[in-house]
């Protein structure tokens, strides 16, 4: 149930020492091949770190044999010389995995991710000794403790694993829950043992990031540091098409993207927009990202309010195309907004559990798309204030 | 000092009961000429108030002698009654004033703007006798009256005056610093004595409310009924140019700005984002206000913490001209941040006072633009998730 699950990889976690306490900081996935295929998605930030800019020039090259990544700091922000540190961190990678086996590694094939604190340098001294120390503990079923390692402000691990015909897809992800300190910084790394090119690998992680992991907004906050990477190892000999590819990397995006939401730290709901009748699907998305990025509706929810007349008037920023007398708004099944102005009873609205959701119906057309956020909340303001991150 | 500082205008408050606790809930301001020029600007929100949508019909008609104002209902998504309502409070207002003046006045000269609580309907019973009430109590000095009457969370009433070459410039405005409950309204009546033509009126306000009360956000949230209205009576019988009106005009509009954000209430800070270096001054708006709408950002300085990191990571998630690497960034003076990376000693930046400085400087051209905003503090999330608005 890790990224280890599918065939031809080994992974690991190890304590070097980034994080005080002593928990595990690095871990290491290595695909053993026959092929080394990847597809990587990137934060959209124009302020990327050291490692995503790294990142995104190996799976350019198009084979990553090793991704290596470290918790207990972001190298975001850290200019030439924390590029030079990610370069070197995979020079270092590559070095050590060549040595350790008869396969020859290049550091242009090592993909790096960090996460943690923005502004600083990574302590090289205790990292490069932490990557031989990875290496040195790669096993075949290591998935978990890799998925332990990359945990900054997580409450617990995070992994999951789909089954198509004949290969599997597994996964590991970190990022508590989107309302973390450190810009909720996400790290996603998938594994198949499908044999595909390099082509079908982009288009199914794409695809499955589109409907998955792009719909979490949890406080409209984009990280310098998101990184969803996967890697194709050819083990099982299987060769499915896009579509089957697609089903089951989205079915194991969607899986950690549930875990994620549901370890939202400092966050008391977990909300569902559910975004009907909108004429064309990038409607309904920017609808249901404006209602989730409103901090007067998301405190609204923290207060057991279902106020409707802030979701409309959040409806009402965007662009969609919809009539504001034309709107209907159910909270937790309510329809306490018909037609743009009030209905049903909002007494009758339950809020007293952990799960809301919003149903926005556009009356626009046909095309629809689900959005997961967060309620704001004294613990988020608590989190977000009281450490620097 | 206040609406009725400008010749030709009578103001007054009073107390109709919309408001629990006897507070004046309805103002009026009477333009008794010889002109009756009118410009105004209304919020962007496709979901508008019924109110706003009268008043809009009223100012293209380009005659306005009256403006009614109630504070303790939005009348927003209220549907086809609650337009009827604002109907029949301008055909109140105009049959009132009719009666009580040798002036005739015509409904459809009377601009009305509501502000409390949305998606409920006015208690009509109260709010037409209040206009009566108004109408008896008119005054050549009663501007301060009328700001008292459109408070909601406002500490205090917010008044402003300005002096041209021969003419005044008076306003009001209401809105609890951005970061009250009911989306925070923004209400806003200036007068001058001027005479112009409505096409000078129309340039003089939308060129103040560029550079001042838009460029106020709280929150990212925008209100339902936001209205500023200029009403010119021509009675000075200067008739300065539209450089000389716009001058005036924004020096009164930048007055009542900086009153909004000294009440913003469940703020501790007031933040002013200052954008230079920037290619274009739609760059440096676009910059601002994406740091000002950052929670992070936000969250770091209510807990006095002066995270460039946060900030740089916002400046990024624009589309305006810079290179990563060349942003410098400074908190209070101190220049945490140059060229993208660490740079003065962050303990050194000082942000025990009520007042922060944000300065950023994309070195990429001459131009520049300023933002004015709060933290996000405790009291934010009391005050919008405690009481429904």
């Amino acid at each position: 149930m890790s990224v280890t699950t599918p065939r031809g990889f080994r992974a690991a976690g190890f304590a070097a020492g980034l994080k005080s306490g002593g928990a595990a900081d690095v871990a290491m996935v290595v695909n053993d091949g026959p092929d080394a295929g990847v597809a990587g998605v990137f934060t959209a930030n124009r302020v990327k770190a050291a490692p995503v800019l790294w990142t995104q020039q190996v799976v350019h090259g198009g084979v990553v044999r090793a991704v290596v990544l470290n918790s207990g700091g972001a190298n975001a922000c850290t200019g030439p010389g924390g590029f030079q540190d990610t370069h070197a961190t995979a020079e270092h990678t590559a070095a050590v995995l060549t040595a350790a086996s008869p396969q020859s590694v290049g550091a242009g094939e090592v993909a790096v991710c960090s996460t943690g604190l923005i502004g600083e340098r990574l302590p090289m001294d205790r990292l490069l000794p932490g990557v031989g120390g990875a290496v040195a503990a790669l096993r075949r079923d290591g998935g978990p403790a890799a998925a332990q390692a990359i945990m900054t402000t997580d409450t617990r691990p995070k992994n999951a694993v789909g089954h198509g015909n004949g290969f599997t897809v597994g996964g590991m992800v970190k990022g508590a829950g989107m309302l973390a300190p450190a810009l909720a910084t996400m790290l996603c790394v998938l594994t198949t043992d499908a044999a595909v090119d390099s082509e079908t690998l982009d288009a199914a992680l794409r695809e499955a990031c589109r409907v998955t992991f792009d719909r979490v907004d949890s406080d409209g906050c984009m990280s310098t540091n998101d990184t969803v990477l996967l890697l194709a190892s050819g083990a099982s000999g299987v060769v499915p098409t896009e579509a089957e590819l697609t089903a089951v990397v989205t079915a194991v995006a969607h899986d950690l993207t549930q875990q994620l939401i549901a370890d939202a730290e400092g966050a008391t709901k977990q909300v569902t927009i559910d975004v009907v009748g909108a004429a064309r699907e990038d409607d309904a998305v920017e609808v249901g990202r404006s209602v989730a990025r409103n901090n007067l509706v998301k405190t609204a929810l923290f207060g057991n309010d279902p106020n409707w007349g802030r979701i409309l008037a959040a409806v009402g920023t965007t662009a969609a195309v919809f009539e504001p007398d034309a709107v209907d708004v159910a909270v937790n099944g309510v329809w306490v907004c018909r037609g743009g102005a009030a209905a049903e009873d909002r007494s009758k609205v339950d809020l007293g559990g952990s799960e809301v959701t919003i149903r926005i119906d556009l009356h626009a057309g046909q095309a629809a798309a689900t959005i997961w956020t967060n309620d704001l909340s004294h613990g988020y303001v608590h989190e977000n204030s009281a450490y620097s991150t």
